[in-house]
């Protein structure tokens, strides 16, 4: 049975998960919604599919699944909407901003028992998921300390930064799924700060641009995140975990990887300069998994819950920031 | 104008060209033909086209060019058929086993002004593209040596052995266009020498598992390739090109780049081990760059001449192994 | 002129430094202290100089400095008593294990007009020493965050633990160190959690086997630290420093660098396992250092103020891990 | 017992052996020998022995064996007057630079029954021994393919061309060496070819400044060898062997260990660019070795059989660049 979706949202990441479903032989794309109509008709016509309504997918007994790739502020609304409706749903991360609301959202979705997956791509990296792999078999024995560097190639603008929530809630809301994704226990206790060294822009916005943080689970396993919105050779994406037998670690992706030896050394060309394609493999095997989840009956993970997790551990980040305090999370 | 394209032959390879020609936009595969119905049948049910016959592909004049991935002891007879009925033709390597064959089909290309190309496919790895951009941007000065490294995961079945036409002319074929891709000059003189090392088999049927060769031009530009059956790491492919201001090379390619420390050391994980996995994104940028010299009406390249001298350099290492001396290369 | 050197401490670190005075035609070693007088007159042997006493060196107007190898309870002792007698210092890594008792014998230091100098090593690493001159070459342009990875290749015996002072002071102390050598302004402010993942005996001493730290400057430059006190693939030291420019690191030190690659990847040997020999340059190069400064009149650095100013963040940290705040560092 | 040892030729590399006595605690030396006496002087003072004559150091019983560092065209003599005269012998590499020469000296050296070993450095370098080692072990199973490039940092001068013997004896001669130290069996076959790509005087002097080799066992191992008097980016030595189980190669070795990234890539800084700091730890090691032999009595080993071994396959490789032919080695 090939499972129908509807993809709500036909921006740059709808776009990206339109083609990841047409090359999956177990789902069909079904309806595209945008309010920009001429975005949605381009992903449709690739589809073969029509352009529709969130009233028309929401009545559609015939839908199995909605696609949320809509703003942020849409997505609780969405969520909790197709959860009663009897959707499955695969929603970008977050799930919102605000604590308060992302916890009222994942209660609809408790009681309607609705399917529900949210959007941590890099789960699905290979890279990250064979260092996943690696920690399960017993590679480096019982995890100790985690290191996760994350950094964008270059600060986003203005008016990104007014409506992202701030760096924690916004970039390293990736970095706290990955630590919980790696750390193999819950995260306890979080101390955080922020500095504003790459655009003064972001500090006037009231946001910094610089973060390092420290995770700590209940047994004493630490996690230390670096963050910076600059990073002139690409997009610098590595995470280590070390072991009572070892360490494994993923290196960073190149788009080519050829070297150069000259008088001045041995140069590597520049690491991929943009998520998409640094994540291409990863946002394939996303939308793989939901539909794979959806066919099979199986848990979808990350979950709804996931979602909100990272949500708490950005909110005490804050804290712990403008505190100078370590924060404890409540699990 | 959409590129109208028949493909012959429903095997592994003409698989991975139905794909790619499905995802370029500019092209439109109309027809498959193959003896074995059922497997024209798939490609041709994914494309939204019918299966046809060679009689017909070559009556239809809406049919722009082939896709040529039959056995290659048909090769020579497709491409003259098909250059003489006006279409334009890719054809898997080689042209033929014999070179007096593949110059007689070559003079019926030459004849008929058909637009003819190659498969060489490793002339458009991205890694390998930029080994030869940064020579073109002379990163490396003047190119003063060559050296190709290519050795396959595994020896092949007996059953290929015996109509591969030899290691030379088989697997170091892809060598000699790489190396012509490389040096800038064409190759003059070879030495070979052959050993049975891996499989004894290969060798009571005539054929070398190991090999060695040094190529040279007319100014004295050096290539040494190295090429074995059997690399328990994985598929080998690099290549590193020397000149007067420096090197440049490719590194291997890897499906996954992570790292495990422990008390034994540090341990990547293998290559890739399948010429198809490690090449994938060649065979993708291949049938594009003939899709896009067929729009544009530029020239083809790697030509179909291009696969004659490859072809006389394998006949001259051949000769250079049995006689034991350098061989020269008339061009 | 030579320099005239006495060696106070004739152990395993005494036997380093007695090397490299022996390699260094500028000094020479005249006199050898240690209370088992076997060592002492192995290195004397060694060196063609008698075995002496500390009174004897104090009193010799003809030895130009002394090179401190005691145990680390004495360093402050000798410290004043040789800075009184008029002798240059070079004193092994901590002052003290009190910030009140170091401070005291700064003062000395300060009144007496004495050169000394610390031996934190690891400045001069000719590793460590190429990613400070990339800083200072503008490499990265303005410097925003550091991150330093400590790990042991195994956790010390008890007997060390108890006087150790804890793995603040005495492990993390190098790491402080190095902060200030990159960091390129002072740390203001002292982040620290430390755990007991890796040996249960280090935690019923009171003492940690893990740390994370995070260190901030006024400017909001970030340091993050990594210790543990074990790693299985070696003695694990790397450093990273990220700038506005760029990046800078450097990798770990491997006693061989072979590679081996087979069918379960591609593996190369462990780091170096004992600090001895992973920091041999560094060690020669130090010393190196005081006898140049000596000769030329020129500031000794690392200085002792430096070994206090380390002291105090290993004090501040520990105060951070206590009470889970950020802790304030006067400078 | 102590080795008594006399210097014969105190340039460069005699000032490296008599410091690698220096620090051998089993040997020492006793006197020192040059036509220049001020350099003679420079090295006997440093060791506190006295500046000697050949004729007195022939002459004295207390003197245990020579290391020759002379002028290459004296040493066949020097080797057959000290084996006569019963001492044993270190000689740098080659032993004459004609075989015939070569091979009278050896035939006095049997008859002397004289211990005697040759200088090829590089079977010393901890990394080409850990290569050696891996093969010892099994690692890569049956030896198949060995692959060495050797490139110099630039040509040397045209004085020492006219002396050399032309790039095969005097540059390959290592590698003919570090091929028969790595294939298992004796080389059987030589095909070489050489180019003028880096420098014309070089070829006006009738020598060339590139060169490909390839080298067959009887039982078909082969080995590549690339040479070139250039390398812009450091002196290049690499060697890879490839058996039935896998691959086991050495890297290239550099100074400082650092990378630097930004807009530009990740660069590494350039290799060694001397001999003589790119081998200072073989160069120790060899030395040591023939100490430790006269000490224990076992055999020197490379052998002064392995210098004319070496010398016949490079007079092979010019006969074989000359006829165009693959010449075969007698054994």
């Amino acid at each position: 049975m090939v499972t129908r979706l509807a993809l709500l949202g036909a921006g740059r990441i709808g776009k990206v998960h339109a083609k990841a479903i047409a090359e999956d032989k177990r789902a069909k794309l079904v309806a595209v919604v945008d309010a920009m109509t001429a975005a949605a008709q381009a992903i449709a016509d690739a589809a073969g599919c029509p352009v529709s309504t969130i009233d028309a997918v929401e009545a559609d007994a015939d839908i199995d699944a909605v696609i949320i790739c809509t703003p942020t502020n849409t997505h609780a609304d969405l969520i909790e909407r197709f959860a009663r409706a009897g959707k499955a749903i695969f929603c970008e991360k977050p799930i919102d901003l605000d604590v308060g609301r992302a916890k009222a959202c994942l209660e609809v979705v408790r009681q309607t028992g609705a399917k529900a997956m949210l959007g941590f791509n890099r789960r699905f990296d290979p890279h990250f998921r064979a260092v996943r792999k690696a920690i399960d078999d017993g590679a480096v024995g019982t995890v100790e300390m985690v290191s996760i560097t994350s950094r964008d190639p270059g600060p986003p603008p203005a008016e990104y930064i007014k409506v992202s929530g701030g760096i924690f809630r916004d970039m390293t809301i990736h970095d706290f799924d990955m630590a919980r994704f790696l750390l193999g226990e819950e995260v306890v206790r979080v101390m955080a700060t922020g500095s504003v060294l790459v655009d003064k822009k972001i500090g006037e916005l009231g946001d910094y641009d610089s973060a390092s943080l420290i995770l700590t689970t209940a047994s004493g396993r630490q996690c230390i995140i670096s963050n910076s919105r600059r990073a002139s050779y690409g997009y610098d994406q590595r995470i280590e975990v070390h072991g009572s037998l070892g360490s494994v670690s993923a290196e960073n992706q190149r788009p080519v990887s050829i070297e150069i030896a000259n008088k001045d050394g041995y140069t590597r060309p520049p690491l991929h300069d943009f998520f998409m394609t640094r994540y291409t493999a990863a946002y394939a095997a996303e939308i793989s998994a939901f539909i794979d989840g959806l066919e099979k009956g199986t848990a979808l993970s990350p979950s709804a819950e996931d979602g909100l997790i990272a949500l708490q551990l950005a909110d005490a980040a804050i804290r712990s920031d403008s505190s100078g305090m370590a924060v404890s999370v409540a699990n």
